[in-house]
C-alpha cells in the first residue's frame, strides 16, 4: 500500500470531518513504500484506531443545529458553557424557523463566511425574531471554573497566556484575570455584532474559513464548531463587495433550513462522536501532530499551534450507533 | 459614511488581494458612525493612505507567474532569494509552457491547493519536463546573510526562535543553526515533493488555503507568495479523495496557461505594487493590526501571528504605471 491509498483507507475509517488532520505534501505520483509501524512511532491513524470507545462521546442532539445547504448538511455543536444566552437564543430561533430561508450573506477570503437575515437592517422587511432576544448580554469571555474542562497545550501562544481545549473545543484563559474564551480557529462559529457590545443575538453568524483571526477572541461570542461539513462554507464564491459581502441577492446562497439534531428523526441525524479532548489518546494525537515521525517529514515541528490540532470526528463504528 | 461604507471605499483605493485585512464581523445592518480620525489612532486605510510613493516597489516581471484559470488570473511572486533552484527551473518549464493544460488536482479544505500533470505518476503518459530538472537539491532553508532581508516581527512565535518579513514574504530564521526559511502562511506557494528530500522539481506547485501548516517549514521548498487572485485557489470544491485529490479526471480544474509576466506584452501585464516590509508604513501598518482602536474592537489583542499580518498589494494610483 503506497503512501495514497494509506490516507484513502484512513479517510474511510474516519470522518475527520475538520480536516485540519492535513497530510504531506505529495505528488500526484508519491508511491513510497510506508515503513513497518513497529519500527516507527505510531501515526495519527494508529493512534485513532487504538482509541477505546470511552475516547469518544456522542454529540448531544439537543445541542446540536443542522444547517442545511443545497450542497449537503453542516453540523454545529454549540457551546453553552461559554456562551449560554447565544446557546439558548439560537435553539428558540431555530425552533421558530427563523433561519430557513434566509441566506449566507457574505464570504470573506482568509476570514469568515457569514449567514443571516439579508434584510435584518430594512425595519420594514426584517424577519422577526419572535420570542427570541434582539441583542444579549456580551459572552465574549466567562470565568475560570473548576467544573469548567480544560486541558492545556502547552505548546505557547502568540495571543493568550495559555490556550488548550474545553470538550472539545480550542479555548485560551488568563489565571490573572480570571478570564477564560473560546478561540477564533479555523471552523469555529461566531454570533456577529454591531458596535454596542450588547448587539449580537445569533441572528447572524458567521464561521472562519481561513488563518484563525485570533484578534477577535474576547471581542465577540463564540458559539460553536463546525464538527462536519465545513467545506461546504469553505469552498463558495468570494463576495465581491466590501467585507466580502455578495454584491447582488442572486449570489446569496439559500439556507434552506436550519433544525435541532433532536428535532429530526432518529433516522436522519447524523451519526457522528467527537474525540474526548481529556483522554491520553488525544495527547497522543497532539504529540504526533507536534512531531511528525513519518518518512516524509524531514524536521519535525517540536511545537503545534492551537488552531492546528484536530479534533477528530468519526462516524461510529458498526455495531455502536450513537 | 457609516462602517460598511466605508470599508467598501478602503477596498475601491487599493486592492488588499491577500484580505488577511479581514475587518470586523459586522452584521449587514451595522451603521455606527466612524469616529473623527483625528481623535483616533490612524486606521490601516489612513496609514496606506500617507504612505509614500517609495514604500511600494513594482513587482518584477522576470519574477512574476499569471497563472491564468476560466475564472481569471492568479499572480504568483516567485522566491529566488530562498529557493533559486526552484524559481530557476520554474521558469523553465513556463517557458517551455509546460503548465498549460494542467490541471488543479487535489484541493484539500483547510489546507492546500494543488496543480501539476495528473498523469505525473505514469512514465508512457507523464508530460516532458524538457530541459528543466526532474529533481533539485532541497531548498528548505538557507543561511542567514546580511544582504537577505529581514525585519523582525517581536510577538513571537509558536514555531521558530524568530520570525518577520523578508522582502514582502513572511520568514523565519534561527541564529543557532545560522538558518532562515520561509514561513507557511496562507498564500505560501511551495513545490511539492515526494518522500526523498530530492524529489521536488517545481512541476507540482501547491498553495496554503486555510489555517498555516507550519509544520511544513523547513520541511519542503516555498518558492513564492500569490499577491492577486488568491480566492480563485481556495474557493474550489474540495476533491473527496484522499488529501483532498478529485476523484474524477472531470473534477478537475484545467489551467489555460501559466506565463512569466516579462513575457507578455506590456499592457496586459497586472499593475501592481506591494508595500514594503522594511519602510516605517508597514511598521505602522502592523501595529494598527496588533492593538485595533476602532469603536468595534473592546479588547485589542496586543500581538499578532506572523500569518495575520496582511502584506498589501495595490493597484498604483492613477499618474504612476510601473
Amino acid at each position: 500500500m503506497n503512501r495514497f491509498e494509506h490516507a484513502r483507507a484512513a479517510i474511510r475509517s474516519y470522518t475527520l470531518a475538520l480536516t485540519v488532520c492535513a497530510g504531506a505534501i505529495v505528488p500526484l505520483a508519491a508511491a513510497a513504500p510506508l515503513a513497518a509501524a513497529a519500527a516507527k512511532p505510531p501515526t495519527t491513524q494508529q493512534i485513532l484506531d487504538a482509541s477505546k470507545p470511552s475516547d469518544w462521546r456522542s454529540l448531544d442532539p439537543d445541542n446540536t443545529l443542522y444547517l442545511q445547504l443545497a450542497a449537503g448538511r453542516v453540523v454545529i455543536e454549540l457551546a453553552p458553557a461559554y456562551a449560554p444566552l447565544h446557546a439558548a437564543n439560537i435553539k428558540t430561533m431555530v425552533r421558530e424557523r427563523y433561519f430557513d430561508g434566509l441566506a449566507i450573506l457574505r464570504v470573506q477570503d482568509n476570514f469568515v463566511t457569514q449567514w443571516g437575515d439579508p434584510d435584518a437592517d430594512k425595519p420594514d422587511k426584517a424577519r422577526p425574531l419572535g420570542k427570541a432576544s434582539k441583542t444579549l448580554a456580551p459572552e465574549f469571555e466567562r470565568a475560570i471554573a473548576k467544573d469548567l474542562a480544560f486541558t492545556p497545550l502547552p505548546d505557547g501562544d502568540v495571543y493568550a497566556p495559555e490556550v488548550g481545549f474545553s470538550d472539545g473545543m480550542p479555548a485560551a484563559r488568563d489565571s490573572k484575570s480570571g478570564k477564560t474564551w473560546l478561540a477564533h480557529c479555523y471552523g469555529m462559529v461566531g454570533a456577529g455584532r454591531d458596535v454596542g457590545e450588547e448587539s449580537g443575538s445569533g441572528a447572524e453568524l458567521y464561521v472562519v474559513i481561513g488563518q484563525a483571526p485570533r484578534q477577535l477572541d474576547r471581542n465577540i461570542a463564540v458559539v460553536g464548531r463546525v464538527v462536519q461539513g465545513m467545506d461546504l462554507l469553505a469552498d463558495l464564491p468570494r463576495g465581491s463587495a466590501a467585507l466580502g459581502f455578495y454584491d447582488k441577492p442572486e449570489q446569496r446562497l439559500p439556507i434552506k433550513s436550519v433544525r435541532m439534531a433532536a428535532d429530526v428523526p432518529a433516522g436522519d441525524r447524523a451519526s457522528l462522536e467527537i474525540l474526548r479532548t481529556d483522554t491520553s489518546t488525544f495527547a497522543h494525537l497532539v504529540e504526533a501532530r507536534r512531531n511528525r515521525r513519518d518518512d516524509w517529514y524531514k524536521v519535525p515541528a517540536g511545537k503545534i499551534d492551537l488552531c492546528n490540532v484536530p479534533i477528530p470526528v468519526r462516524t461510529p463504528p458498526a455495531g455502536k450507533q450513537s
